[in-house]
């Protein structure tokens, strides 16, 4: 109730403050039978994790995950999946001046008002790193719905923008995220000049997902753009949620919006019709700026490491409304 | 779980087809001892009804609301309230030859695909008209929270757009809910020529909410910001839901985008924060043109109709989440 | 939350007053194109409804049954179905002297003392006229389980007990529900003597459940027995819940207790394992006595009318526990 | 969804096979700022640890809890509290032989039908060390709720039953929970023996609850009563749950019934009166018998150890409706 879980059969818990013992998951409703790969997880996990590329944070954590329950002799059990992250590199005292320092767009400030209480030697609950316990529960959800297609990528940074025709899910990300080598260049040099300035920057997310059965979402408020919008606002520092261009979508005439089924993004009535389905997700500038982040152990861009969680979201959703459509199976073929 | 409830303390239980024997709703949650005044309900649902405006379908019905339980001597009881409303303009001939015929953007196909069985004579559950079961449940949510004030209105419609600073809650939002006399009347003439024509258009309403406590919302999944998503991108046609601006705010540097607390949009960290929530969405033109429009009772545009519903949605939401605060209020003050 | 609604994919949800316009119930997760027919929908009913027998009150309802949503060209649509009965032989003026008067045993005074503000013409939501919306919820939740076998009956009232072997579910019940000719004469007798002399009787329900698959149930907190037991300790009167003869089995020494697998109930931790599954369910005696219940509109014993009721939650139980499994099916099997 | 969790504002989700890594529990809904004090936890885990006493298994394990979130600086913090046991003496090896056995009256079979696939090495999900985790959440909802007194112990452990007045809370439970010096010490020599002979033994454990504040409980499905006996009937081995002595109870005459309060158990209409609750819950024998009861590491009466489980699980239903109903404090009152 306190809003640490998502989703209904396929529900995932998350736990574990930025800066406290460990972070994890659990992982409930999994089916039983299905193959798990620590590899696998491990890689998933990398891709989110902090100091793989220069633009990004210095601080460096290893991110092993630790299997506590649910999984034996390499199979799922059907039973509470849990996964830990030890926080070793928590360095407490680099955050002590932050004890009485309410950081402007951070859960800081609002945390103090809510509970009169807080870990102040990091975002708590509200830090970026909780996000790696949903790449956990997003790499399981995807065990449940081998056959759907996630690619997400990075559409825009502060005033660049990602051109042409949509991606396929095959293309190379390149090292941040954008799938466009000459864009790609330009942003890490971008963002390279940011962390000298100690300036930040925002952006944009999209994803597709492709090979998704039809009939998936629930027609009033379990809509699946519904439960996807959810699931993409409760990310820090996304505040817009967009199914394909909906802010451009608006402005069409209904003849010219529906001529083409692609600004349907998928979806008609909240359900899916068996397109692809897009998504562009909107994020905020890291409000860390100047001395602080020059110094600090902070992205001036959060958006290369959101990817991999932006899929893990579209995923948990994804898996829990399969199995919430496959409880009818039966009834409705 | 299948979708037709939102809330967790105060929660509601939309049902009711389109063309059905009634729509209603079930209120769970509600504290006693609130007056409750039938006037002011009829009030709202008014502001939603079709036929209000020469714009809107003809379609025209009185939708009065009976209270079947959970008052008594015009007080809540704590017990579920349950209001229902008759359908008394079914009219289902009208609808036969839409047996076959699935309306492109709308559930039609996609209700068949997911239960092999539908109620062809309108939208069913993802009817507009279910959101009448909304605003009847936004008006008993306002009783738990009169302080706070929620004010919605157009900001867009087509190329339409309106300027200026942002509206006070004590302006007058016009026949059509557009708060500037001049551009009502130019979008007002714009929507009739779309109704000659059997054109449609979709739009931006924003949503503007003062006076909320600091403290509601919680750090992870439920964040308000994310539940506020969820809410609304539970309305049919809404397809873009942005905490103030966000896919502009998205291209500002941090230094500029920080600069400024309104880019906040009344929350950090997903947790109000004292200032004013701003929200924006994105809804498309309605799928319905050409002859079908021309001769049916159909929307030109839902904008109009739909900022009561919005405002009712921000409620239960508020609502909510005032009421899973206050659960901790004799701990955290 | 306010605890009106009971069942994850299954799940009903009941309202109204026993004094107030309607009682009626929402069923939300049905799956779509099961035929409904309303006469066995009755039919229920009227096994539980009061006036049919003379041991009963005499307070008679028709307790005609309205199906306002999800249902359509006589099948269920998916969506949620809506059922009320209207309250038609209300007299409230029968019970103003009840305004300050607490009945013993009833929620009369728990109600004040909750919501300070309540419906003093009758139990309010404690009745047990509240239970005729969980015989609309059991109907439609036998629909979708059609090939599980559920008999109900009594096995005790007051020191009068049914004795030889269980009953097959074939066996003529009886007027009051006791499937045994001479006992059911004889309690007929002590039933209108205690009315008579304004006594009344509390007693045991046995359910018998047949025919259930193996492997549903959960295996921690949603155990079978376990959403048993909170579904029959929710109805009003009873007070104690027991898989098969509990408390004579937990006398038993393991030797014998696990030598007959008849001791576990059908069920295995917590799950079914295909055998018939026995519960016994104890019912205090009603609390109104002495000239009150001479006068008054009052079933000295409750047992009778309640068989039914045990049936449907019995029906709803094990209607969302299949449901949940099914969604699992693809999977498991 | 699959169960694990139990709670609505106060939740715990419990995870850990018996022979995994670890098993644990997370509690979402904790309020902030209350004190934790890991020696009281350390001791509340003891009373049920295996090894205390010679009639239980010789299955010795430490139990060592670790925090890993939601405590700072000996407070907590609102977030979730997850807490982890180490299972340091799996010894696995023991159990090879019993891959392909499934125990009679164990979840053994009933597991492998639901799943397909299950932890053959002890009862996984559905063991008696699950239950670790609910002791570990009831130490935390007693910290919400510090005013209200819990107190269980044996009433009866095969033919042998405690005899005279309700217990006072503060008496000694003497060495395996029996509040009377002569009866245990005929109880321990009759397990003793128990022992010896491969033979187990049931029985029953009351638990009494004072300083209840009035109006805690829902008045339709979560009665306070249901959830206790969903609660209690959650537990391994438990198959009876009666509110006082419900069975006899059942039998009394109205006129006797409601003469005095006691019968009523501390509730009405399913929601606290204020007065004493109390609750009588049937545990049947292990079905581990015989030769295997023998060699093995198995207690041949859980009773002893299950007495503080049943305490920590009546704990978190209290603390659960003590926050759902100060949600609705500033109104109802």
């Amino acid at each position: 109730m306190s809003g640490n879980s998502i989703g209904q059969l396929f529900r995932i818990t998350t736990f574990g403050e930025s800066h406290g013992e460990a972070l994890g998951v659990v992982i409930d409703g999994m089916p039983a039978g299905l193959k798990v790969n620590p590899d696998d997880l491990a890689r998933e996990l990398k891709r989110r994790a902090p100091g793989q590329h220069e633009v990004h944070t210095s601080r460096k954590e290893e991110d092993a995950a630790e299997i506590l329950s649910g999984v034996f002799e390499g199979k799922s059990l059907g039973t509470p999946i849990t996964v830990i992250v030890r926080n070793t590199n928590q360095r407490s005292q680099d955050y002590d001046p932050l004890k009485e320092t309410y950081r402007p767009g951070h859960a800081d400030r609002t945390t103090m008002l809510k509970y009169g209480h807080r870990d102040h030697r990091g975002g708590g609950r509200a830090s970026g790193r909780e996000t790696l316990a949903r790449v956990i529960g997003g790499y399981f959800a995807g065990l449940v719905i081998p056959g759907i297609s996630f690619f997400a990528y990075i559409e825009e940074v502060a005033h660049f923008r990602l051109s042409g025709p949509p991606r396929d899910h095959s293309v190379d990300r390149g090292e941040i995220n954008i799938p466009d080598e000459a864009l790609s260049a330009t942003v890490v040099a971008f963002l390279k000049d940011c962390k000298v300035k100690g300036e930040s920057a925002g952006g944009v997310v999209t994803i597709s997902i492709r090979n998704a059965p039809a009939g998936l979402g629930e027609p009033v408020f379990d809509k699946l753009k519904a439960d996807f919008a959810k699931a993409m606002l409760s990310l820090p520092a996304c505040i817009g949620f967009s199914v394909a261009d909906a802010f451009s979508t608006a402005r069409l005439p209904g003849s010219v919006m529906s001529a083409t089924s692609s600004t349907f993004g998928g979806m008609e009535g909240g359900i899916t019709n068996g397109d692809e389905i897009v998504l562009k997700l909107a994020f905020k500038a890291p409000s860390t700026i100047g001395e602080k982040a020059k110094a600090g152990r902070h992205d001036p861009c959060i958006l290369p490491r959101v990817v991999p969680v932006v899929e893990a979201m579209a995923k948990i959703v994804m898996a829990d409304h399969f199995l919430r459509q496959s409880a009818y199976d039966s009834f409705h073929s």
